[in-house]
């Protein structure tokens, strides 16, 4: 256990934040409309053969293809019409030398046919087709099994399901899957000072903030938020709450990590477990505590709404998506030059608001507490600890919320 | 109304769609766990100033910083600490010359005091407290109004709503807010050939596929996918059909658009409102339909699931986010050279879905009924009707699914 006193480098937290997230194990099967996001548990074998009978690609003719290799644009070939095919339809006539039968795009090929000739390369009158053109067996046909054969392996496990993959399991007639099932992560936000959202605020009290940005975040990368009530930050209320999130696989708490003597999250969570980290040298975010109870993940983000926000992006995140099983989330970056100099501090890895205007990176960011440096800002950049000056005009990345 | 036989160009229908698509205009209340991705109604006026009081943002001693001025690291003043006051007290005791009253962050600065001094600038002892740091008025006050003013706008109508907005919505203590709605957009399969997920299929039968990849393309784009059962491609169960989803703010039917005598839909569609267009000079995708019913767009998507997906991406997403009141899709996009030399159809925009392996653009794409060549592929390229070969190593822009 590190004190405050002694912060960890910004890398050094991220890969011990790494290190102490296990993908979920749990499983559920879940209906093909919620597949969308969610990770596949097994390989998915084909059950049948796609298309499970040799049908027509078109509009046409089933016909014995040979009996139209004489056929030309100026001499029709002329066939005998026995009957009709729709899709959906088992086929009840053959196709014999000399006749052809009406055939509809994703019908079974009538027994005796080899082909399908296009409807625009014939004219129909009464029961006589007179054929424009030559076409060679196959033509026209989708083989049984062609796309998928039976027992083929079509999807793997670990697949991330998009609204193709959720197309391919409906083509052999899943309507459900066993996939990973989502985090569940509870978020307690503490302090005494801290109203529920709703309420009237009494005197000395501010609404609770923090405890919606990281919901919304953990539901973005494949978790569900558990949202429990407002917990004081005493030790008996902080382990009761312990107790009663303790089916959850993460836990995250904001507010009580800053070196007050009121935080006792720390000395909590070594006792029911162990801190991995307290105190990074990142600005704002510097008391963020990590630890696990048992192999449960636990945070503690600090209070200040930004710094809450920006620790959300810089911890939670991967974190989150590492349980989920989701790949990681590739940020979405805009080079774009600094509108103004900008003063940093040394030793520091910073994190800094900005909104882009003109093409330029405007520091929005106030001071860590105030909510407005997030409400107006498009992303965030990074300032590493050895830099003390960002100069108007630099190139700056900046990450987009 | 075009009759098929003439097919207009893909720019043409993407802008026709366009057109004819509006925005929602219904409205509901969302609860803040649910405002992700959703568009604000209206401006956000702020009821309450943020901080609601003057507060301090560190842990420390609040003081008069007129007591401080001779303090120096070597040359600490003493200051008498007469009280604590903790985040969501009321403070009860002043501070008045010569003292000081402990204080943790987030908590009330009690009357008498304009500066904190933070804890590690101090030494206790007893009653005593010394001071080792000179602070001017106003350090570490987060002054009351300083982030939000009360009356301010906060957040902006037609705003689109991220975790760090909605956490400006809980500043001010908002539990929900008034967002668009989600087009509620009715999925309807037809063909008597098409047979439900999750049955047996039966002999001449294929599984539902597209409205499982349209639903899911829909559900990525903010809208409401209501799955309609299978329906027969007859005039009278399309009419009954449409009249059953009349209350969906947009129609999409996958199958009964190709040219075939049963495909009657577009004579539904005429009779019911209008034909916009019969067929776009792409490939897979050709015979779509997209039309109006009253001022519902109706899109009728071809039968062949990657042609049905394609055209799910390339005009229902953009119609769906339009409707939903969501930028238009950023497309994922990425520069590879191509694997092989391939010869496309000169005179239509082709589709053509493509794997990417070892860094070079390999063509997935059997023919428009193929599974497998969605469930293989990364994404898609596009080539446009002027194009007839694209060589080898020539570099191509793979849309990622």
């Amino acid at each position: 256990m590190k004190p405050l006193g002694s912060l960890i480098p910004l890398a050094e937290a991220k890969t011990l934040v790494d290190a102490n997230v296990r993908p979920i194990e749990r499983v559920e099967t879940v209906p093909l409309i919620s597949l969308g996001h969610r990770i596949l548990v097994r390989d998915v074998r084909s059950t049948i053969d796609v298309p499970p009978y040799n049908r027509s690609a078109m509009d046409g003719y089933a016909v014995k293809a040979q009996d139209t290799f004489q056929a030309g644009k100026f001499q029709p070939v002329e066939l005998d019409c026995v009957g009709v095919v729709n899709a959906g339809d088992v086929p009840t006539k053959k196709v014999k030398k000399g006749t052809c039968i009406q055939i509809s795009t994703g019908a079974m090929i009538p027994e005796g046919a080899d082909a399908v000739v296009m409807v625009e390369n014939t004219e129909r009158s009464g029961e006589k087709v007179q054929v424009f053109r030559s076409i060679p067996p196959g033509a026209n046909v989708s083989k049984q099994g062609e796309d998928i054969r039976k027992d083929s392996i079509v999807l793997r496990e670990g697949e991330l399901l998009t609204p193709s993959k959720i197309g391919v399991l409906a083509a052999l007639g899943f309507k459900e899957a066993e996939v990973y099932s989502m985090p569940r992560v509870s978020v307690i936000p503490t302090g005494k000072e801290v109203a529920e959202v709703g309420r009237e605020l009494r005197k000395g009290q501010v609404f609770d903030i923090n405890s919606h940005t990281l919901s919304s975040i953990l539901l973005e990368n494949g978790c569900v938020p558990v949202l429990h009530p407002i917990v004081e930050d005493t030790t008996e209320a902080l382990t009761d709450a312990f107790g009663e999130e303790s089916r959850s696989d993460m836990i995250v708490l904001s507010g009580g990590s800053s070196a007050g003597e009121r935080d006792v999250l720390e000395g909590v969570v070594s006792k029911l477990g162990k801190v991995i980290f307290h105190g990074v040298q990142i600005k704002p975010g510097k008391p963020t505590i990590f630890g696990l109870i048992g192999s449960t993940p636990v945070f503690g983000m600090p209070g200040y709404p930004t710094a809450c926000l920006t620790n959300g992006y810089v911890f939670l995140q991967p974190a989150a998506r590492k349980m989920a099983r989701l790949p990681p989330k590739g940020d979405t970056v805009q080079m774009v030059p600094m509108a103004k100099k900008y003063a940093a501090d040394l030793g520091r890895h910073q994190f800094l608001t900005v909104k882009i205007k003109g093409g330029e990176a405007h520091v929005v960011f106030k001071e860590s507490g105030t909510i407005t440096s997030i409400a107006n800002a498009d992303g965030w950049i990074e300032i590493p600890p050895n830099v003390d000056i960002v100069e108007k005009g630099m190139m700056v990345e900046v990450h987009l919320f």
